[in-house]
């Protein structure tokens, strides 16, 4: 445990004027052991992103929009000032500190990119590299199960993977490349561990060589000090975007020649091979079994569910699936007006009973040995209005707007992300996040280089998989989002040989009591029709024969 | 006269590798005058856009892929080498010279920041500024007609808008706000000049200092090296990213403290004013008269015609406008495979005549005292096929699509160029250029900063003018375009309480003879009758009788 008071004594001894921290550890995700979270030591708050810089007269902590209201409740106003930005760190300091400062990060929880930034763009600042953070690389344990993902789920061998990346350092003749992104590493090694809750990445760096020699850093980083070492003179190529600060010091004092080359396994990860393709197929058709009972026995026992029952009930359904591992991030059930809080998660403070007209948002997701599954439905609970029945209609239409859209090879996740929005803001709404995020297999939920929202500037190709997911949220009222995992595959058109398409993955049917067909298009129509037929046809003869009388009627033409 | 020979005389004395050479002039714009196109000088390549890098050994145009196929022709492709890239001449460099390099640069003709970034991108290489290049500026002349618009035109005097400078100056902490951008300049001062063809524009930079001081250098830019002296030691505003390296080099042997400081004038310059919006509207519905005179004309007389004769034409009808000053860019007009070449001008070589069953796209546009117009009008000639036909009335949703949408305050003009795309994607179609750009007042017709293109990310705000323009070129056969200019209004909405939309300036009905009515949407057939009808009305008592008899069948409800 360090403290507040602790680090400001430092500030003096050191002569500086303040201290950087953040809730990364060194592997700069916002995947961390509650253990490992800094900014809740020293803060109390507990949100899943956030900045902390302890001046010495002062301590100003940095949240996003989502958290503003929460992070004011769990510090302690009187020492901790919240201000809620969307500026990172840098842009901050470069608009509020105007006299010269000298700042302390821990170099091992910043990237090369970020310090870079800071050092050229506040240039009258000081910035120096500390490891008085008391556990310097911040990783609190990372002794767990390590498990072999087998090839009959990863399609292709890690010798296999390790030889695209010592043909990628020959052609960047780089003597070695180091991965320090640790989903790249669990994808290169076909490795994968228990630690995290839903997450089955392993945390570790890798450096493989021209000659397919791999080494792999799980525990013992000084270890990857010794390995740098044989490198004296030699060339190693880093993504600085990625990489610790730390690292890169390291490798300067071993008088390595840096190279900052995107880390190619980011790419060739996110275009899925055709065995993990017929796996996600499969854990999807999986998933909808669940779902798909979840939905049945929720038709008839809502009135005596509540929003913490349905996440226990849901994850029953879904552990006795075939290749079942974990949730793939923690259930959002928001019955109501809980509904229109975004990131929401039921507590014993929050839960809400099912028991009067409204609807329910449900997005949750798991993961299977052969794909990662995340799927939203938002479902009629008694009687809802017809403002709401316009509104989900309105969304749906957004939707499929998106996932119908034909468009050509490499178009920017941007572009999806408007086709979906516009249609809603010809309704005079809009939603306040992404349309989608890209997926990993067997790996993060939510997991890039793709995304669709104004920032995916990443060309979308073939085999890659996106989640498509508008929204509207009425606050004090409810809450709308549907959700399908979606691949991207080829067309052919007259004019333009080659362009892309959405195949959807999920296999749940929307629900037709929230549909108003008066407002659809003969497109928007027939595009429901075929999603559930596809959906029935896929199930039909999986399911028990309760679900099986849900399902028919659930699909049946509109 | 300058040769290539002689510059690489240069090189040789001056120990240097290669020199490089811009179109530009130190206004840093596409707009310059025939006399001041060195890349013409030098290689007989009359292009709008162009770099030239001349080795001891070897010349390399630079071209973008409109002018790939014209450079080969017009250059002596012995001596020197045609690469068509879409990359800047610094990207150019970075992937292809790998040993260091001596380059060695006009001063005058570079921004600062496009040789900021070849310093800190290129740093293996040596990038020497030069006045060799005899002009220095680069500018032949100066000396012409300058006029004032009158405040009834520009609405605010010059006076206001300088004093909305020194405000800025005395915001930002400046002494001074040194303006290179023309356009700027031409705003700023309400003054105009008849140098260039179609853009009235003056060129001059202009100094404005904390008392509203202004400066203005036209010809004599000693003086502007004189004024600056006075400046030692003091504060000074330039937009890195607009201003000739050169006058970086003037300020710092002047000790002056620069501020990279982005230019305000092109963002107030682009937000209309009432008095301007007015006048635009009423220069619109001058134009709309001269095109639907032309049009009428057009029906009666295609068989006798050639698309040079349209030319004329449409100018004839034109100048006979209130408060017409001169076309605002060179009349495009192609007819059947010519339509399909994007940035086409009749010639006597290619002039085709209007003899068969086909479409005219014909692109056009006045400058008027009171506002600029740019119109675009794809005209049935004969008995056009149904192919056409389908692919006008595909072009024509993808022009209502966006022209008819709603969308947030601050939207980024690429989420409109989406909108209008993607229509046309859903038909495996596309077009290789944007859906359109900003445009100034009696000044360029390509104005931005906002443009709605996949690049276009200036935010789009009320009172700001765009044109929307999407098209389909088959090649060898045929070209449609379809555009109007439209001002950016307010809207509110249910949900969210403002939003923005479109509002039509250009007042020409779309070609009935080309709409296929079976493929538009109930939304899509409103939107057209309607704009026909406040076309109709606008124009109905402003045009003689022969030209209302077309109006009023051209306007009827489809």
């Amino acid at each position: 445990m360090i403290t507040i008071e602790q680090i400001q004594q430092h500030l003096i001894k050191q002569k500086a004027d303040a201290y950087i921290i953040t809730r990364n550890n060194m592997f700069l995700g916002q995947d961390i052991l509650p253990e490992e979270n800094k900014i809740f030591e020293l803060t109390n708050f507990d949100g899943s992103a956030g900045n902390l810089i302890i001046f010495r007269d002062k301590v100003i902590l940095f949240v996003d929009g989502r958290y503003d209201t929460q992070a004011r409740e769990q510090t302690n106003s009187s020492q901790i000032e919240v201000i809620c930005t969307k500026d990172s760190i840098g842009s901050w300091i470069y608009s509020n500190i105007k006299e010269s400062c000298k700042f302390i990060y821990n170099s091992w929880c910043h990237s090369i990119s970020e310090v870079d930034y800071w050092k050229r763009s506040l240039s009258h600042h000081e910035f120096i590299e500390d490891k008085f953070d008391t556990l310097g690389s911040r990783i609190s344990s990372n002794t767990t199960d390590i498990f072999e993902l087998d090839e009959q789920f990863s399609g292709i061998s890690s010798e296999e993977k390790i030889s695209y990346l010592t043909k990628f350092c020959l052609d960047n003749k780089l003597d070695a490349y180091l991965i320090c992104e640790c989903d790249s590493v669990s994808w290169l090694m076909n490795l994968r561990s228990n630690l995290l809750n839903n997450t089955p990445i392993l945390r570790a760096f890798a450096l493989v060589d021209t000659s397919g020699e791999t080494s792999l850093f799980i525990n013992n980083f000084s270890a990857l000090n010794d390995e740098l070492k044989k490198y004296n003179g030699k060339n190693i190529g880093i993504a600085y975007n990625r990489t610790p600060k730390a690292i890169q010091s390291i490798m300067k004092e071993n008088h390595i020649w840096l190279h900052n080359i995107n880390n190619p396994i980011v790419e060739w990860k996110a275009i899925k091979n055709q065995i993990e393709i017929s796996g996600i197929k499969s854990a999807h058709i999986q998933d909808g079994i669940a779902v798909c009972q979840f939905l049945c026995w929720l038709e008839k026992n809502y009135l005596n569910s509540s929003e913490l029952n349905i996440v226990t009930k849901l994850y029953d359904f879904r552990r006795q699936r075939q290749n079942f591992y974990s949730n793939s991030f923690d259930t959002i059930a928001g019955f109501g007006k809980n509904g229109a809080i975004i990131h929401y998660h039921p507590t014993e403070q929050t839960n809400l009973q099912l028991n009067q007209d409204s609807i329910l948002l449900l997005d949750s997701g798991a993961q299977y040995f052969d794909g990662t599954t995340d799927v939203t439905r938002t479902i009629a609970i008694g009687k809802p209005s017809p403002e709401i029945i316009s509104s989900y209609t309105e969304v749906l239409k957004a939707h499929i707007a998106a996932a119908s859209s034909i468009f050509p090879l490499n178009t920017s996740g941007s572009s999806i992300d408007t086709i979906s929005r516009a249609t809603l803001w010809q309704y005079g709404k809009d939603y306040a996040h992404g349309t989608g995020h890209g997926v990993g297999h067997f790996l993060n939920v939510h997991e890039g280089p793709q995304s669709l929202s104004s920032k995916g500037s990443f060309p979308l190709k073939k085999d890659m998989i996106v989640s498509i997911e508008p929204g509207f949220y009425k606050e004090g009222e409810y809450g709308i989002r549907i959700e399908n995992l979606v691949l991207i595959t080829e067309t052919n058109t007259k004019f333009m040989p080659t362009m892309l398409k959405f195949e959807p993955l999920t296999m749940v049917p929307f629900d037709r009591n929230l549909i108003n067909k008066n407002m659809l298009t003969k497109h928007e129509i027939d595009y429901i029709n075929k999603y559930h037929q596809q959906v029935l046809s896929n199930l039909e003869n999986l399911v028990d024969k309760t679900t099986l009388k849900w399902l028919k009627k659930a699909c049946k033409q509109i």
